[in-house]
């Protein structure tokens, strides 16, 4: 596999970085995770959007270089792989920098590129997912706002990991997926993924005012369900609201929409709204991308 | 210079990882910032205990290395840059894996060791600091336990660069450290130090029931403060109540004991006590190293 480094494509043995990389020492960086169909990105420019939010945030926005110029290296990545339908993550690292904790304002970033394959999405596409999600409530809580905002998709990720080894500690059914919630016990995300739930013909999911990632492909499912005419409620809920829902189903630009077989042991189920979602979404990935 | 990486010793430019290393991709690792004085680590068991519960919460402890030989390896390090007297940084991350976000349960880690010259430190030496150090509020929150436990310390060290990049965005006195509370408005500790201050006799500090790191240095001045009698508080303190405290002082392993000069513009500074625990931390060294 072909990586794309600082504005080169080097083989996998040379797609390093320093260990005195700040996004080694302290997961100092952005990042995004992006599908592409047929060699087209879907939704660029929202993830472009999020990225430049992020370095925003980690005060080095000025030193990233141009939304055109990543976009040509996600483009020569997947080309020099072969690859159209593809996963792949683009970072942006502070880099290496003199000193230790405080940033320098000075900012020569690492930018990486990585890609591996997947199966073609879109109507005629297949899922990248064999079976409908098992998800489990976990204690570890996102990360809040005041700490990190949780806006930023950054490289500091120990709740999500944290999140998911409590899956592995504490429960033999080997859940796909940790629900997490805030202090107050509502629902806010799981480890990699938004939740959705239909109450009622309703599509209800947490709203961002909690410490979630907004997901590209949450703000996706939620204009196409606005589209639709379906009625669509963000709020706060709890585990026994969700537990007690018609459908469920979890959203990431990997999975797409993945129905939520059970939470907690309570079998829950997509349906006929996951279902016509999930067409929706494939028509628009037709659409967009091949 | 020399680095220490997966067992061997190789210059700055093969001091690299993969980019898919779990340490630069999360910030899935745990480090230690080391002092070596005159060739000897100080307080090297208690750096060791806590990387194994750092190790442990992170759900890798069965795989890394035994406490002997990561001490050995930091000694080589020090040996092969002809170095007594150093800033040293020990950090295993869970390595590259398969997949994404889940850790697989075999974990082949990732072990550095770098270092940098320090002077001299105990009776003869010199401080590594110029002046007393200027300390400013922030808003930024550090992490709680609940999201990531804060005896851990992680390579997920994101509110602690927050925290200072809001002194470079807020403040035109540049500050050398950033003051963190709790959302209850309770000091916790600077990004890279815990708080020590004095009140009418009392040696006053930050609990360990609120989300700081544990430091070492911290330890070992409540022990050599015990030691001399001096009454010993461990609490929840305002801002307020610091800002009117008769001394003030920062530490961590580099900076040892560094007086506050201010606070948020007001003047605090050291005094008696710190000069105190300063020369007996400095006897200590003393003791053990030289």
């Amino acid at each position: 596999m072909q990586y794309h480094l600082d504005g080169k494509l080097v083989p996998e043995a040379e797609a390093t970085v320093s260990v005195r990389d700040r996004g080694f020492a302290y997961g100092d960086g952005a990042f995004e995770t992006l599908r592409a169909y047929g060699g087209t990105v879907l939704a660029w420019e929202a993830h472009a959007d999020r990225l430049e939010r992020t370095v925003e945030t980690l005060g080095f926005a000025e030193a990233i270089p141009p939304r055109a110029d990543l976009r040509e290296r996600v483009r020569e990545t997947l080309q020099a792989n072969d690859l159209e339908d593809a996963y792949l993550k683009l970072s942006i690292t502070r880099g290496v920098q003199p000193g230790k904790l405080s940033p320098d304002e000075r900012v020569d970033p690492t930018v990486v590129v990585q890609v591996s394959p997947l199966p073609r999405g879109g109507l005629d596409g297949e899922s990248v997912w064999d079976e409908p999600a098992t998800l489990r409530t976990v204690t570890t809580r996102p990360v809040p706002d005041e700490s990190i905002p949780a806006d930023a998709k950054t490289h500091n990720y120990l709740d999500g990991i944290l999140a998911r080894l409590e899956l592995r500690r504490t429960d033999d059914t080997q859940a796909d997926e940790a629900l997490m919630r805030d202090p107050d016990g509502r629902v806010v995300e799981g480890a990699t993924s938004n939740l959705f739930f239909v109450d009622g013909g309703v599509l209800k999911t947490p709203s961002t005012d909690l410490p979630l990632l907004p997901g590209v492909t949450r703000s996706i499912v939620l204009q196409l369900a606005d589209e639709e005419g379906v009625p669509i409620e963000e709020g706060h809920y709890s585990v026994q609201a969700v537990r007690a829902a018609d459908e469920a189903f979890l959203t990431n630009t990997t999975w797409e929409i993945r129905p939520v077989a059970a939470l907690d042991g309570d079998e829950i189920g997509g349906g006929p709204m996951a279902d016509l979602l999930a067409r929706l979404y494939d028509q628009r990935v037709e659409q967009i991308c091949y």
